[in-house]
């Protein structure tokens, strides 16, 4: 093995992404042997008392630097954001209170086979494949709003007012669902967005994938949060879930849906009712030890606002070069997407970046243009790198 | 990092299990930039030129091991085999030929609401459980034979006669589903155990979890063949499906099943329709390198024959110790299960085993007793070393 300095890009993938080094050092260090088990991670048995300790401390960690409360639980699951699209609608429609409501919405209304609405918000493509889910499901998929069609705009750039909404009543409403942070328009929701503007007896579903662990959250607004680990948490393949514990109660046990999407089979039998993905899990739990070494949510807040700053500021001081297309009260901390005005040029600035150690900069091909993605690994000084090569680049070529 | 020669113990894991250390050493090696990308793999963009290679190889690998026909599709997914318990089930349901099958057995029998069974071959705790998974997404589950009730045993310890099983008419059965080797039982089927007795018309599914890359397999026999990858091929997170393709078209294009258990999505979108676990398709990808470089299927094979002789062969010989309670035609070659006749020294053989670095021996807790996992990375040396450990045992205590 090379001892020396590894050979390190500037890495600003929307996923799976950087990882911060201190971490994989950690894990390459003990990638033969784990505390003296003479096994690798990967090679541990999940029932073994060494990986459930793991398992145990990554959660309680997870718990510490969310502030979740005892009655929300924690679930590592797999599957991605694509499972949960599914897992959030199907658990729901199981949960005893929904199953109530809708009842009584029947009752309401005979022989007119009414069923409640699933409200999604859709921000950005990954809502929106929110509802798409919802929908080939069987779902009473509804659109509150949805953005871009709403303000007549070429994409996803600004949240219109809550007037504009079609909000459904809360007793003919299931549940309410939106993106937190879209990852490929860039887009994220202020704190306060969404949870103000809905009833408090219906429950909200929140896709966290890309900001979680990146500002205070309070997480009793809401019914289910979850994100995939492949951003801000950990390799991909690992995906977690907090859900309020009301919601997991069910009429008549039933169960019919996967296991490995039912989170009450989780729970009941749980954390492991089957293997999970042993190797993400570790990772991420050195990830939360990481960020509660350098001082848990609020450092890393104070950190991506300023990385934020830095990079929205460049750009905007240099309208005549790049645009960012997002309404300025939602533009994303997490995901950085820009525009070179001049196009003939995007060729050129992805091969000069990379020449300058500096990669996946690249816009997801259904927007195109450009995406610094700054998750938590991403440090300040990163952030002025990018800066400084997009100065350089705009004072050499224009 | 120390860079000596790592403390490593012998790991008879049933699952997550050992890894060859090769495999363990290169991904180490490489863990913080991965071929001069300046990246971890788990930092990798799955939609980069990297990695598409490495799904790509890993594929290619794969199907050239197992000589795999060109009519069947590779997926790699997530959710592990209660996951396929599902997908397995929801798919073919979707089928078009099972559709149109079910379709001509309603109008045979017009006001009966008959429906196909799906025809389980239960002979351990695994596939039992796919049998319930069934039953628990509304299947018509239907029990072909369960060796343990069939001949009135303490365990699943024989195969009864095909004269004995309730095989339904071809033309009633949507499915055959079994499970190529039980894990907790230490029941392997032999090769030509199952399909010469079914209609080449009924579509076999078989879990090959824990033996898949052991033995030379007719995939043409099968409709589906699936495995996690935390027992022969890698880390736990990811499942490889062998899928026929006509078992894949679908009437009327309905797909109303979670996209992630969605064999077609991942086809039709695929490789990568959703973010994969990167990182474990890179280390199976590893392993089937690493596999080929010994000669593939046929050596281990051969290497997995004399792994299971040394160890059934030792038992036999030392019957007034141990006892392993499988019919000789269906003794596990991966999974090999023993009972200490005196119980009184289960602890301690747990314990002198761990002192001379031999772990996971312990049998499952729904079994007791002993197991020994033997999967390709288990070397014949490394079965010797427990062969002489137990030796020991015996002479010393007894």
């Amino acid at each position: 093995m090379n001892s020396q300095t590894p050979h390190r890009v500037l890495n600003f993938s929307a996923g799976p992404s950087a990882i911060p080094l201190p971490v994989l050092q950690k894990a390459q260090a003990e990638f033969l042997d784990y505390k003296n088990t003479g096994m690798s991670i990967m090679e541990l048995s999940h029932r073994s008392e060494t990986f459930e300790a793991i398992i145990q401390k990554a959660e309680d960690d997870l718990r510490e630097l969310l502030e979740i409360p005892s009655n929300y639980k924690v679930i590592f699951m797999q599957g991605g954001g694509t499972g949960e699209f599914a897992a959030t609608h199907l658990n729901l429609m199981l949960s005893k209170s929904i199953v109530e409501k809708q009842r009584k919405l029947s009752e309401a209304n005979p022989g007119q086979n009414k069923t409640l609405k699933c409200g999604y918000i859709v921000s950005g493509i990954w809502s929106k494949k929110g509802h798409q889910e919802c929908k080939r499901l069987g779902g009473n998929a509804h659109v509150i709003v949805d953005s871009k069609e709403s303000l007549g705009q070429s994409g996803y750039y600004d949240l219109p007012p809550v007037s504009s909404w079609d909000l459904p009543k809360p007793e003919e409403t299931a549940y309410v669902y939106y993106c937190d942070n879209e990852t490929i328009g860039g887009f994220e929701m202020k704190s306060d967005s969404i949870y103000p503007h809905i009833d408090p007896s219906v429950p909200i579903v929140c896709d966290m994938s890309s900001n979680i662990l990146t500002r205070k959250v309070d997480i009793s607004k809401f019914g289910i949060i979850y994100a995939g680990a492949q951003k801000n948490l950990g390799p991909s393949g690992l995906t977690i879930v907090i859900v309020r514990d009301d919601l997991l109660e069910r009429k008549d046990s039933i169960n019919n849906i996967p296991s490995v999407l039912d989170y009450k089979y989780f729970v009941d039998e749980g954390p492991m009712p089957h293997t999970p993905p042993t190797f993400g899990i570790y990772i991420c739990g050195l990830v939360f030890e990481y960020v509660k070494q350098l001082g848990g949510i609020p450092t890393m807040e104070e950190m991506d606002r300023k990385k934020a700053d830095l990079i929205y500021n460049f750009i905007d001081s240099h309208s005549n070069y790049f645009t960012n297309p997002i309404s300025p009260s939602y533009r994303s901390r997490m995901n950085v997407v820009f525009i070179l005005n001049n196009k003939s040029l995007e060729k050129k600035l992805i091969e000069e970046a990379k020449d300058a150690g500096i990669v996946e900069i690249k816009g997801h091909r259904s927007v195109g243009g450009f995406r610094a993605s700054l998750y938590n690994a991403i440090t300040v000084d990163n952030v002025q790198a990018l800066v400084d090569f997009l100065s350089a680049f705009c004072e050499k070529h224009f």
